[in-house]
């Protein structure tokens, strides 16, 4: 007989749009036991957050607990609104939003995102990691890029996000290899990295060639026997050298640091060595906790 | 009672992805009768061609007929193939493909494509498009715009296409528009013009700024209310105006004609004027009716 033991002081969880990640977790920041669900926020009516949260983490309850999350969880369409603070702000801005509970001894707080007015732009989700890296690293100035689907570049200075700026790089990648007539010219997995460097190498130097690059794929397919591998490496490249292009007034003489602990970090961090930019790559789930637990310490403190 | 009495001397076939079109014609290339259908070859086995090219035109048939096809019915998943010829070349190269048919009266001929060896590039259909603008218009010179889901730029000289590139703009709007986080934030239809010429102006002044304005078109919805109206014509203004960016050296200084009779081939005529370069729009189907029928001539002169 198996019997789950673990009890929460309190409870750390990041609830993104397609899933959810929950910590117990010890008065002092200790990871006690992890959970997840795909339950994410996309697929949530409002009264539906309150159930498939106790479904992952009901275990972990004796008596009154706190939770502290992130993400697309304090959206407009999430559990609570956590209305944006505005750049320039602290990365833990104000306070938190409460969500309604049935459950007397559930205490709710959602830590709101952060957007810009002007180029018009909002995170939700990266403000905690960046507050948790902060919390590591107090004092430190530069760039944090934070790849994903729409990967941020977030300008920090004296403890406060300056600006920040998202590109849809991940997403443009899903929907061109998979929506597209080059479905047919890119495998699904594999890599080349000199098609990757030759793509970032076009896209960097020209990035008024990508529109043109990009079919030019599919007839390399066709006429010369361009592998799909080599194909999604080239398309990789191109998308991200448009990325570095764009984000060059963020990164270029700026200490970086990239978090995520996925080959797409990986990418993010050779890329920018191509272009004599290093930078560190930081685990984004410990930041994640960090800084999850910064806000819990604010609240209890 | 209503009988067809229409017997073609020949049929023209415009047989592309999604659907088929289908001419009866007198030998001196008048139009007797018009069918369209939406068995397109992308969704046709090689046995299934016949039948549905006899559902459309069987009832023009009275006796021994020529039909004269393009399209990519010449790909090699179409019913036959016609191997691309490689450009320097006319645009009536070599001899047509034909196709086997269990109807012994029924002689069918499919108009080969044209490659480019490098950049490598493909084109099926527009080739029978340009044949019949340059024989309307003998010894034109200058650069061909043919704007649909994926756009050719094609350099024309003394008779012959010298080069083309080929930008997948439609589909890119279509991917981005639709399958992406922008769905939230784009009109499915409608237009603003100042949208769009700021779209253009961005692309075409900055190319490496268009994957950072993507998102900002989705965060400037949730903060500033930006219409969905808006939004669809500012991306369109982006996508084209990467696309006038990246074929410059096509169209700068050149002598400009868009084929297409639809309201995109009218915005790219608009977005060209912005950059001082007018260019003259000609109908699709009349062109591609006139690529037709100088292909029966040549088969049967």
């Amino acid at each position: 007989m198996t019997e789950n033991t673990t009890k929460a002081d309190w409870i750390a969880v990041d609830w993104g749009t397609s899933n959810m990640r929950a910590w117990a977790m010890s008065a002092s920041g200790t990871v006690l036991a992890e959970a997840r669900s795909d339950k994410g926020v996309g697929q949530l009516a409002r009264d539906q957050f309150e159930p498939a949260l106790l479904t992952v983490v009901g275990d972990w309850i004796a008596g009154p607990t706190t939770v502290v999350a992130c993400g697309m969880v304090g959206a407009r369409q999430g559990w609570v609104e956590a209305p944006y603070a505005a750049v320039p702000c602290a990365t833990l801005p104000g306070g938190l939003a409460q969500a309604v509970t049935q459950d007397a001894a559930l205490s709710v707080f959602v830590i709101p995102g952060i957007k810009q007015v002007g180029p018009a732009d909002v995170m939700r989700g990266e403000e905690t990691q960046i507050s948790g890296f902060l919390s590591r690293n107090p004092g430190w100035d530069g760039v944090i890029c934070l790849p994903g689907t729409h990967t941020k570049w977030v300008h920090i200075s004296a403890d406060e996000v300056v600006s920040f700026q998202t590109f849809m790089t991940g997403e443009l990648f899903s929907a061109i290899s998979e929506q597209t007539v080059l479905r047919h010219a890119i495998a699904t997995d594999g890599w080349d990295n000199d098609a990757f460097l030759a793509g970032l190498d076009t896209a960097l130097a020209r990035p008024e060639r990508i529109a043109s690059r990009l079919f030019s794929l599919r007839a390399e397919g066709l006429l010369h026997g361009l592998s799909g591998v080599s194909a999604r490496a080239q398309l990789s490249g191109l998308l991200i050298g448009a990325e570095l292009a764009g984000s060059k007034p963020y990164w270029l003489g700026q200490q970086i640091a990239v978090i995520g602990n996925n080959n797409l970090s990986k990418i993010y961090v050779d890329a920018l060595a191509t272009q004599g930019a290093p930078a560190t790559q930081v685990n984004s789930t410990s930041v994640t906790l960090a800084g999850l637990t910064a806000a819990y310490q604010r609240l209890k403190g």
